[in-house]
């Protein structure tokens, strides 16, 4: 399948500052590759890559004061979203690779040591594998309220296993901390998705189990048909769209996908 | 019943200061009677009496620098606790007594505002009434593991209800914060117990159903044989044992309950 | 000097509902006389009164499902607001007087015990009394920022302390919390202000030295020229403006003050 | 100058399962190298390397039910701990390098999201450069105590900024927050240093500074004679001493360290 990714966000800048972007999706993943991609920005400046430790790409910019508008335009090929394999298994500590290890700990977000104790008693008993991890799954979609304009950007697993109600960014924190409290390793993936309404970046979970990641998606019961991943982390703290080190405001932003068939 | 108790305690105060000591029930209360009770301290120190605003009783102090001990004897006429009447009804919210009103407020421990979803997540569905009231009791007490040493002064309801584990105040505070989530008058009762293992002071609620107070020990399945309430607030914050206004140190402290038969 | 005050609100109700309202300022006070007031809704419904714990009335309806407006206005005779006076003395606790003592123990938003030991560091070398109040307002206003729609009904003093962001609520709030902290009883009052810019409702504390309660302003410098109070309690959870047992909207709401010359 | 290290510690497992143990400093580091170094367990028992994510070396090991004790002995070759330069400067955003951007984000235990506005409030006023980045280690020392046995493994940099009471460990968080909330990038070391008292694992930040790593130890004053780090991470939650998969208890522990001379 091929998607049609358009991302546009425009910010006022009190004073001339940095920014940091990640809205463009690795040219080859596991699922997807991009067939073309541009970023266009006004007024026109000059951007740089950087990779961070878990290997996504940053475009760094130097900006001036005042309004700064970017567009980012790309045709993606992706593969069906899959989910997680009901028969896919949990590992033990020691079969963990590196990279898949550090998203056993609890991080700003997830903070899996404290929601350890619940997530033991409310799933320990299950079988453990990807039967396991999309029952969890379902329980958070049960018992969250998906509302949009509820939660911040300090709304973490830890409030919303309580307060019950969220968008996206809450969904997968939060079955992310139970994962890990199992010992399962998760993390979060910042992205794009067909179908999302209303549309918007979008963020879930991938799990690893049975030696590979998967998407695991805890806003909806069926899988999403297609998923985009623009870059990993322990949670949303890693992977923000924008991050800019001045006074700002973002006037608007705007994200649209479609299929181009 | 009539019951013994007996309160120990022994601090070393770093400077003279003043003591709010609340250990001894009222003389007469919904099922109690005390027959007989004691305060002697060393050194021996004048005290007097003063009613909180909860209609406590509070002993006051005026204590040097150093040791002090204080011994609390009574022999308690109880009547058996019969916890809470399955069929008891809830009250709508304009039939509520004023001073049961206060008692579905938020308070330091018992955030009933960041709780209440998850109370009507939980309980919203179950029938109303005093079988309800006990199955959330019922529920704290499976998905709490009490231990003692696990929690301290600064535990919430918010804590518990994610870390599932502590003791009596924290199944007390937990309860009370699901109550008020559901419009149920709840209040903190701090008490002496028969038959708690150790023995210590006690914490448990009290919920207003069918016109009438009724106790509710949220850390046994079956009824406490005896309660005796010293006093009521909103949570622990307002009924602690002791309040010193100095540095200070508990050196010991012991309770005993036993049957004088 | 005499105050008009109109306060309004209209609230769309998805079912039949209790609705508890506190707009109204006792008829007399410490420093105020209400000359005439009136309450008009829409539908028009019967209502009562009832006295709270703290002796604050509060006005009860019935509701019907859909839309329903009030209207409060009132002439009141205000005394000049005369601030803490910098010479005022603090009390030991055995001083205190019953309804005093209440307002030292920590509550729903304002965490004392949390924050006494960040009062002492802070606070606690200024020589006791009215100037150190006033000097902990100043600080907080020097290190919090006023600003609208930051903050929401579950921010609290231990997050104030830390996000140095809020609107008077918060201050409130925070202040409270210090003053606890220090053992000086402070409690929450909600009220009608001259010249809040946006007009709304307003909230700020009162503590209590030399044997008398005092207004404390925390969000400006100079003392507000009136303040009439509409109840009083350990913080904003005990004398929220409506409290309704249903699912709800409110519509719109607006409060005007203006003087009566 | 070189030192001696001793760890010990003693488990009870409750049942077979992982440890992963991060003891072993790195055989060379940025201002020591590893003389010699043995680990003796009892059971003996197997075990193999690997590298997180940071970089770090942790050692596995399967372990049986029952007891198991580790000794960890090490000489090492240490230079004098040197501190931060008054004159070392502050990077912009877009001159850091990959690894020392990641430790700019907020973390499990230092939420720099939240802490950032104390931050610039408290400290934004500083000239930038070394002499801020010790000056925030002052306040630090002097707004918080340092106390044995008052926090726990959930205490937080949020926690600490307002409780103002715990241990290395919190001090650690407590600055490192604070750096990135002010964009400079700081991470957490887990060590040993000579001259603790009592002696114990070490935690303390590295903050990046001209093109650099160094050490800040906001537990004292004056520098550390030596300090070696074992690992590095965002905060302590990556680089736990011990982390075990199953229900155990720790018997004993003791580090000791000395100078070989």
């Amino acid at each position: 399948m091929v998607l049609c990714v358009r991302a546009r966000a425009k910010y006022e800048l009190e004073s001339a500052s940095y920014l940091w972007l990640m809205v463009e999706p690795a040219m080859q993943g596991a699922a997807h590759r991009v067939a073309q991609a541009s970023v266009v920005t006004n007024p026109t400046v000059a951007s740089e890559y950087r990779q961070d430790l878990y290997g996504n790409t940053v475009r760094l910019f130097v900006l001036p004061q005042g309004q700064f508008t970017f567009e980012f335009n790309a045709q993606v090929q992706v593969e069906p979203n899959t989910g997680v394999p009901p028969g896919a298994f949990e590992h033990s500590p020691q079969e963990l690779p590196t990279d898949a290890s550090i998203y056993t700990l609890p991080s700003r977000y997830c903070q899996s040591d404290l929601l350890a104790r619940m997530a033991i008693d409310e799933f320990g008993g299950l079988p453990p594998g990807g039967g396991r991890v999309r029952a969890i799954a379902a329980w958070v979609r049960q018992h969250v309220e998906y509302r949009y304009g509820t939660t911040d950007a300090m709304t973490s697993a830890y409030d919303t296993a309580t307060e019950r109600i969220g968008v996206c960014r809450d969904f997968a924190h939060l079955v992310i901390a139970f994962y890990r409290g199992l010992g399962i390793p998760a993390r979060y993936i910042s992205g794009y998705a067909l179908g999302l309404e209303p549309p918007d970046f979008h963020g879930y979970a991938q799990v690893y189990l049975g030696c590979a990641w998967h998407n695991l998606d805890a806003t909806c019961a069926d899988e999403r048909p297609a998923l985009i991943p623009i870059a990993e982390g322990r949670d949303a703290a890693d992977v923000a769209v924008a991050t800019l080190w001045c006074r700002s405001n973002m006037v608007e932003q705007s994200v649209e996908v479609w299929c181009n068939t």
